[in-house]
């Protein structure tokens, strides 16, 4: 059942330009990877197929460039060559799992299980167990690298975070000295269902289904245990209609002074002060927002929605005046954006167009449209490089 | 004597990883670079020669990956194929040239040059020259890509920063529309002598020669033209034996909430606030600090120094305490240092004792140590996904 599969074959390089702009795109529909060149602004003619079911799929990286992984709801893990473009191994880490990290050193990829619940450490070159840490009969999500080598995530039931890291002298886990559970962290609330980790490593957060209140950890100082962050406008009275709901916890956009947090059920975004977390203000937006996602400038946060009429737009927010300047319309249903990595670009995929759109940041120009069925996450080679990703 | 120089060689792709955790060092006396792997921690056995005066040359890297770029002292502009390790092509653009940036979108290549004094633009992809700027009878140096598809100079003698654009509608300087000198401002103080870009690509902040006065330009407010930093303690009433003087400006780390700026001549590091700039206090170090340098983690300013008895150490300041926590003996004549993309290690050159140390950044200890002779800049492929690198 959780053997190693290798898989031989031969591949076709089939785009101009090297690696660096090549993005892999997840089509939910089809168990497969399409590669675009934002460079070249061409796709290529193959998808990477097989690779099970791709629901909220996170690739990661590896930071010598060779492999990416993928873990999905089916429980089975593939590495992709991404020179080749090709499933290189692949293995059944579990019946069910949701997501994925690779270590700061790039030698152990970490899996987050939902059935059985744990987490669990392959070796990054031979994709070989290296640990299997059981939760307590709880779900596993949210896992993310962190500094020293570690790797944090949630139990959901259990509501607990785990800090683990590699245990010996030379802190190295593929080197078989193993890992181990260095902190169980208690969340103030429960139902913990979903997590982030700040960009510089330092904050882990933990959204609560149906909460105000999101759980935050100084993984400097893991001995002050989680504390407590909240989302409530101070200065408001008003009874809401809606319940606050927070969609993924990696929808946060932290951006030099401020933390903008897409809040379900209400027209704005939240505006936090970083490492405070106090509440600075929101923003109205055109409807109810579920991804902020940051320019690498530090100038934008653009925002996409939930809902017909809404969800085909971006709201473009100017983080010096924090309101929104430009709304740019792109396609039905739009499920993942990210800039590229100096920020001349957009990659939005909009799902119920079956459109992978490139925007230009400086225009807001639609510069190339590709037709691609039912496309979700968008995963550049840049992740390779980057703390939580 | 300007003409473009197509070189046909066969490269011997030596290392067995892939790309991306290979980095590139500068040997100064012998115009090559060498490659080093520090996931394999191995040199590959041949390196890449016959690039001119390496004296300060900065490596430029294209975001498909394909392509690394060095300007010299030489005045030679070459382009390495990273794949092939070998020269690819070379260009004359100058008779001395001091610094090199490569465009948000990847197309266009600018070279500072010293003589003739002036801003040379090439097509990253033809290496032909789009757009030459001469100089009022200056110097060019601290030239950066910058948000909205820009360049940012300095005019040494003219005492004048240069934004540089992509003119037309389409701005896309590749394509034939030319470059335009969009903003000329003069610097509050004369002989500016280097520059920076902040990592968000906003400010932009140079030095002058002998002055304890910074001058800094909003990039998104250009028209307020330049403001003055100020790197004088003002709790101090001593005198100072030695003038404060600035070593290059690219050794100034920021790192969340500080700016972190080495003073020669005086034993300590300035803290200042982002954006502000505001004077925050300033850290003791063992001896007269050349280059600060942030790990990704935001947690720790690594330090090195001039002068006998220092120069083989380096210093780490903890940025929540503020205060050095460890020194690391690495070998003498420290030149460069920089860190692995996620802060798992640090590469370091000393070069009075023609070493190259890998250096695990959560145990502090040296882990690989290569012998190179004179080796000074190192330069990863991480640098082109970051803005000002």
């Amino acid at each position: 059942m959780f053997q190693t599969l290798l898989i031989a074959a031969l591949g076709s390089p089939a785009l101009a330009g090297g690696p660096g702009t090549e993005v892999y795109v997840a089509l939910r529909d089809s168990s497969a990877l399409a590669v675009y060149d934002f460079a070249d602004r061409e796709l290529a003619p193959e998808q990477i197929s097989g690779l099970g079911d791709l629901r909220h799929a996170i690739m990661a990286f590896s930071q010598d460039l060779r492999w990416g992984y993928v873990a999905t709801r089916s429980g089975l893990l593939s590495r992709v060559d991404l020179a080749r473009k090709v499933v290189d191994a692949s293995v059944q880490t579990s019946e069910n799992s949701i997501d994925i990290a690779i270590s700061q050193d790039g030698r152990s990829i970490a899996v987050a299980e939902y059935e059985p619940g744990g987490l669990t450490i392959l070796d990054a070159e031979t994709l070989e167990i290296t640990r299997r840490l059981p939760a307590d009969n709880s779900r596993v999500t949210g896992v993310v690298d962190a500094p020293g080598g570690r790797f944090v995530c949630v139990q959901m039931e259990a509501a607990e975070i785990w800090i683990v890291g590699p245990d010996g002298p030379t802190r190295d886990g593929s080197r078989g000295d193993g890992w181990v559970i260095e902190h169980r962290i208690p969340t103030p609330r429960d139902l913990p269902y979903d997590a982030m980790i700040t960009p510089d490593g330092r904050y882990y957060l933990v959204g609560h289904i149906g909460s105000e209140f999101v759980s935050v950890v100084d993984l400097t100082h893991p001995e002050e245990g989680a504390g407590t962050i909240s989302l409530v406008d101070p200065d408001a009275t008003f009874e809401r209609e809606v319940p606050v709901k927070l969609p993924h916890m990696a929808s946060w956009a932290v951006a030099g002074g401020g933390v903008y947090v897409p809040l379900v059920g209400e027209k704005r975004l939240v505006v936090l002060e970083p490492g405070t977390w106090e509440y600075q203000g929101s923003i109205p937006v055109r409807g109810h927002p579920v991804y902020a996602v940051r320019s690498p400038t530090d100038q934008e946060i653009w925002v996409s929605f939930s809902g017909e009429g809404d969800d085909a737009w971006i709201d473009v927010i100017d983080t010096q005046r924090r309101e929104v300047i430009r709304s740019i319309e792109v396609g039905r249903r739009i499920y993942h954006m990210d800039f590229t990595p100096r920020g001349a670009y957009a990659l939005v995929s909009a799902n119920g167009d079956d459109a992978l759109a490139l925007i230009d940041a400086t225009t807001y120009a639609v510069v190339d449209r590709q037709t691609l069925p039912s496309p979700s996450g968008i995963f550049g080679l840049w992740r390779a490089y980057r703390i939580g990703l």
